[in-house]
């Protein structure tokens, strides 16, 4: 049995540009009673994404996160109690726990996974980033042998398997990211055919050297400036995945948009698809499989940034705006018991 | 016979921001006399395209026009010497002559064209424009019945057929256009459910009024503060057509991109996608037969905005980047003889 008290981080304000760790405020609640119908879940790892910062300035494809109320966030926990029949102590759920140690959800809120090695997998790569690099290049950006794909925020826990994904589909890949380091982890580990490091030089002009047939496919996470200097070299039919806009959350006022919209996307007719991995969830057993085969068979290495303790989620969420991680990043929160 | 000597234009100088008349020079020249296999052709009407503007500036999906060089533009013509096989004196042709009275041009640059009803609809409804209307509405933007259809300059000779179309289509049809005139026709003449004088208001605000249960499909034509501003009504899986982005022709500094991209693309998991009619080529026939009946049934109706002599095509570009016409601008050049 769990103790009668937990911790939970709360959105203290919200953010007024920079997100920043004094705008989270810890507290020590209850351990909830689940009702009718609930689960009560332990949770063990916590996902972190860009996507957390966007929910905190206004309604995007869910509700905006409120100051004063528990910050959201999806997290792996272990069922520890159950009013739901379809639901066992000891089984592994995934859920919006939010920034806590306990939650209890109703079980039509939960998702059963199975572990597939590390049980860090069913965040990162059989997880929402794994899915979303998989669904996004390949049933989006469509990419075929010899052409060439570049992707923005490389080094992230998308990026980094959209690479990969690329690469075994016969693509010539090129990775954007925003570190020396990042870069040659990139080539050197991932096997990136090549590697930008926008903090150091004109996009532009690196994509034009690094991608000398122009891009076919441009998987996008970043928007702003590296979105328009990607864009000015896409090939004619090329396809943009528009899967984030990292550069534009972390702020109140986003910036304009890239010069070339829309008048390349009509000259060079291009597509330029956003989607969300929620999309394609009908089609997440295949994903999943495929995944977890790629990585058995050492086609795809995977890359996770872990921090320790439930109070490590502000400072592991402004580091991921400033571009510290490398790989999927998220809390571990607790060991799994069962 | 035609006379030894004609008219054409030429492109005197690379615009610098906003076209002017004086860009342009007319000239006396010899009519040139017909090569092995060419076809010399009596120009009868010259299409007048915002495109044209951005044909002066740089490459697009053509070589740039380069000063000193006669104007490109499409026209339709009837042969009057042929040294193709394929072509009789007579025939009616559709071919890129540029700006002229007389050309002579290698048959396979020529598609004959099958007048149905006036001469001029095969360069307004069953030509470029009319196709561009029913390919960009019907393929890419698939407008459902009850679906909401913004279109933007909307009183165009490809705006005022994409209205037209939607409607069929069972859509509700907003127009966008530049004067209350404009709008007032659009609605009273055309059938649309609503019209918006960008000049006069804000166009977020408008559309918000105007298309109270949100945008699924955006036909663009424009681009720039337009383009932001339906973009921000756009409903969740709604299409956004490119078509054109007159607003950024008239320039040699193209202004920044519209705010929101690309991070409203994620979230409202838009697509976006540029096109050109000769995307479609194949599927032309069909689309010919079906805009003639619909215009045969009072389906559509055809908006015609003619000058008159090759010397009026200068200006008559410049009024058309000034938003001066009602439909489709052309300009008359000579009449049919056969």
């Amino acid at each position: 049995m769990p103790a009668d008290q937990m911790r939970e981080i709360t959105l203290a304000k919200t953010p007024e540009g920079k997100l920043d760790v004094a705008d989270f405020a810890p507290r020590t609640v209850p351990v909830p009673t689940p009702g009718d119908g609930e689960v009560l879940i332990r949770v063990l790892y916590i996902s972190i994404d860009a996507a957390n910062r966007a929910w905190m300035q206004g309604r995007t494809y869910r509700e905006q996160v409120l100051p004063g109320t528990r910050m959201a966030g999806g997290a792996i926990g272990e069922v520890v109690a159950s009013n739901d029949p379809a639901f066992a102590v000891g089984d592994i759920v995934e859920a919006d726990t939010g920034w806590c140690e306990y939650a209890a959800l109703p079980g039509k809120l939960l998702e059963k996974r199975t572990p597939r090695g590390p049980l860090t997998h069913l965040l990162s790569i059989l997880g929402i980033t794994g899915k979303t690099a998989y669904f996004g290049l390949l049933h989006i950006g469509k990419p075929k042998a010899g052409e060439t794909v570049v992707v923005s925020a490389a080094a992230g826990a998308v990026g980094s398997v959209v690479g990969q994904l690329a690469k075994a589909a016969g693509a010539r890949v090129v990775g954007i990211a925003g570190s020396a380091d990042k870069c040659a982890w990139l080539v050197n580990d991932l096997g990136f055919d090549a590697a930008i490091n926008y903090r150091d030089e004109n996009v532009m002009k690196a994509v034009k050297r690094e991608a000398p047939d122009g891009v076919d496919v441009f998987f996008d996470n970043v928007g702003g400036d590296v979105f328009e200097g990607v864009l000015f070299r896409m090939n004619t039919h090329g396809r943009i995945v528009c899967c984030g806009a990292v550069s534009q959350y972390d702020t109140d006022t986003p910036s304009h948009g890239p010069r070339g919209v829309p008048g390349l996307i009509v000259t060079k007719r291009l597509k330029v698809e956003g989607f969300i991995v929620m999309d394609f969830f009908d089609q997440s057993p295949q994903a999943e499989a495929e995944l977890a085969g790629m990585v058995a068979q050492g086609k795809i290495k995977v890359a996770e940034d872990i921090t320790e303790g439930i109070e490590s989620a502000p400072a592991a969420l402004v580091g991921l705006l400033n571009g510290d991680n490398v790989g999927k990043r998220m809390v571990h929160v607790a060991d799994r018991t069962n």
